[in-house]
């Protein structure tokens, strides 16, 4: 089962770990190689370990610790940056068998899990509290909490409830040594140390191995409701989406542009008018009266910025199909070819800004983009679509994917929102942050991780 | 002017600083001595330079870090932990001459500002465009926007809205090198790369010194309603709160004990009931009749849980006046005598036992105690109040101050929850972070400032 060059790896690991925590077979290792990021480079694993406790992590780190080995982390494998992409001769780490709630606090208004449960079982864990976890990527069905919490996964909520960050009160980490440290606690506040908390959410796996979560809980909201707007013009639905935001509190504003907009009324028709510039959708969680008034004040912004169409409602079955659209955004997209799925992020106000140079970029290498996505954030995911088949098309969808990277640092955005950098856009990070800012990211990894066995060549 | 030991530094600092930057005036060194924390230590600088731009603090730290002095960062000294506190033979580094607010972009929902401006003139710059800036630390209206972000000031509206760090997009920081690192951006989302913005907040300028920060704004939100309530016991008040927070999403939530409202009476006589256990204070601004309808909510909860006393209020100067109490804890209290200000959390659900303990060692110890602070995030502000002319009496306050320290550990909380570490709680620290903890701690400082230049003997 194994070859000559690992045999005492494995047996290392064999000494310390349960007999099933240990995979070999080939077939295995190699559905554990990547993530859904198809074009991120992946290697081969020499083994893949399931662990089931915290000593089972320690005991991976200490002996890949002592033999140079790089580990990654992997939770439910739905990563779309490669973060969670194997390198040659690593141990992959599945954290998908601690998948416990441990515990809910529903007078502390908190729950304590581990890293393989799915944000949809949190999820649930709250509500039988009559509680509420509140990050919501539109992977929340099958992405794990330690996934969400290495990439500090963003979603459609966040632009009022906050991204994962925002709902972590601390943590239990192994770092590279195999040694343990909790970060946080059980409180809302809490200004003892630095915090370690947040350095470690976002990091993509390179700093610790986050073994335990300690997330925040809310109320339910009031039920939402829902608006939809068309636009003819990008500028007008930009406008739209400024005036929004400094006058409502939306718990959810998306966009979705013309290109969009045809994929989903050629995968599913709906009726969405195809001539749009771009359908906006909105959303308002105040409650009661105070919902409908907020929505109002949507409606009134979107009218005042030159909406060809504008209508809301407060019934939950209609606003539910009225998120449909959206919510096959990326389905529809991906039945037209093979995609590239970018997340780049810019100033609220640029985004008109942002779509003109996806469309020009389109035109620039001849590639279909469709653009949608959290605008009230400025987190927006151009979408490549291109042939699989066809080498020449692959080579301008990567040229394009990489042009609209460029687009939104020259808007002063950020060349990820919420999917991490991965392995995919390790390269463009230098871009970002400058030479100086490179060199302190090096200095904290070299200080947390000296041996560089964690996650190596993801982010940095 | 100078003393022959500094000479030299005083020639390096003068050959690159306006004259008028560098102070060595004997009265101006000892009012920058300290800050707020009365009884941290606190040693005598020997040159206080007044930073008028970034470059300036490059120069500073660039001399400081070739000559080993270390650098003591200050904003308006408003701190409560000594984290302001000069060592001897310091430098002294004021950043209030760096006072502008360089921007708003209404657009982008954004201020960019300089670490020396006050968080009310933010506020002000904010709301001249018609936005809101959330953090409102009590101090808001002279503490300065660096000393806020130094130890990740909270407030009464945190509750709802979050503390300094979550209003943070972005930073420019000074490092102990004088090279400058710039953190985040201008976008709400952004995970490429470590957070580092959240790991310079809070940091107590023990990292770098921040010289610029990139601010989110908000929309103004619409008028509060207010409510007041009575307990006869803590237990009925701790329950209140908790309900509360899992029904509704208050924008304050403040609870005081009995000796603090007995105080405040004292002080100013408001009606208060000077018998009842504790008195809540609570608002909702979730607007109209859905605030109404939110605020009723509350009164329901504080019902359910034995309140002797209910009201609450849609009308705005009516509001202001039930604030008068709350407003009026911390000078009440500093009437009756010294006092050591604390500042510790405890996990949601255990407000109670935290009011228990309080009252338990304030028995022991002999000294009064009152309890006030911000019930909605478990952070509160036990006040021991003592004779400043009994040297026994300082005694006994110390040891409850540390007892209180303590008590909240043991109940699972923090020993700062808005105030910082500083001087004054860095003995304690070790006993919240564990030794792996302060270890990872001490491996970043080294990695950040390997000099150990910047603001030594704080925090850690």
């Amino acid at each position: 089962m194994t070859t000559d060059g690992n045999g005492a790896l494995l047996r290392e690991l064999a000494a310390v770990l349960p007999a099933e925590a240990l995979v070999t077979d080939a077939d295995v290792l190699d559905a554990h190689r990547r993530d859904q990021a198809e074009w991120a480079p992946a290697g081969l694993p020499q083994v893949l370990v399931r662990a089931t406790c915290t000593e089972d992590v320690r005991a991976v780190l200490r002996i890949a610790s002592a033999r140079r080995v790089p580990v990654v982390p992997r939770g439910a494998g739905s990563g779309l940056s490669g973060g969670a992409n194997a390198l040659d001769g690593c141990i992959v780490l599945s954290l998908m068998r601690m998948n416990r709630v441990l515990e809910v606090d529903a007078k502390g208004m908190l729950a304590v899990v581990q890293p393989g449960v799915l944000n949809a079982e949190v999820k649930a864990a709250a509500a039988a509290h009559g509680l509420w976890y509140s990050p919501d990527p539109a992977s929340w069905e099958f992405s794990s909490l330690g996934g969400n919490l290495a990439t500090n996964a963003g979603g459609l909520c966040c632009v009022k409830y906050g991204v994962t960050g925002d709902a972590v009160l601390g943590l239990e980490v192994v770092l590279a040594d195999g040694s343990v440290v909790r970060t946080g606690g059980r409180t809302v506040k809490n200004v003892a140390g630095y915090d370690l908390t947040r350095l470690f959410v976002g990091s993509e796996g390179t700093l610790g191995v986050i073994t335990e979560a300690t997330l925040k809980l809310r109320p339910k909201p009031p039920k939402a409701t829902t608006l939809v707007a068309t636009f003819p013009t990008l500028a007008g639905a930009g406008a739209a989406v400024t005036d929004i935001m400094a006058r409502t509190r939306p718990s959810m504003l998306e966009l979705m542009d013309q290109a969009t907009c045809r994929a989903v009324e050629a995968y599913k028709p709906l009726g969405l008018d195809v001539d749009a510039a771009a359908f906006l959708l909105a959303r308002s969680d105040a409650g009661g009266e105070q919902g409908v008034a907020e929505i109002e004040a949507m409606a009134s912004c979107c009218e005042a910025t030159g909406a060809t169409f504008v209508m809301h409602t407060s019934d939950e079955a209609e606003g539910e199909l009225l998120l449909t659209a959206r919510r096959l955004a990326y389905p529809a997209l991906e039945r037209q070819g093979a995609t590239l799925l970018d997340d780049v992020g810019v100033p609220l106000s640029r985004i008109p800004e942002l779509f003109a140079a996806v469309e020009r970029i389109a035109a620039d290498r001849g590639v279909l983009v469709g653009t949608f996505g959290h605008a009230g954030d400025g987190n927006m995911h151009p979408t490549v679509v291109f042939d699989r088949q066809d080498a020449a098309a692959l080579e301008r969808a990567r040229g394009a994917f990489d042009d609209i990277l460029g687009a939104a640092l020259d808007l002063g955005g950020t060349i990820t929102g919420e999917h991490g950098v991965g392995a995919l856009k390790q390269p463009f990070l230098g871009r970002q942050l400058g030479e100086e800012g490179l060199r302190l990211h090096r200095r904290i990894k070299g200080a947390m991780d000296p041996l560089g066995i964690l996650n190596p060549g993801k982010v940095l």
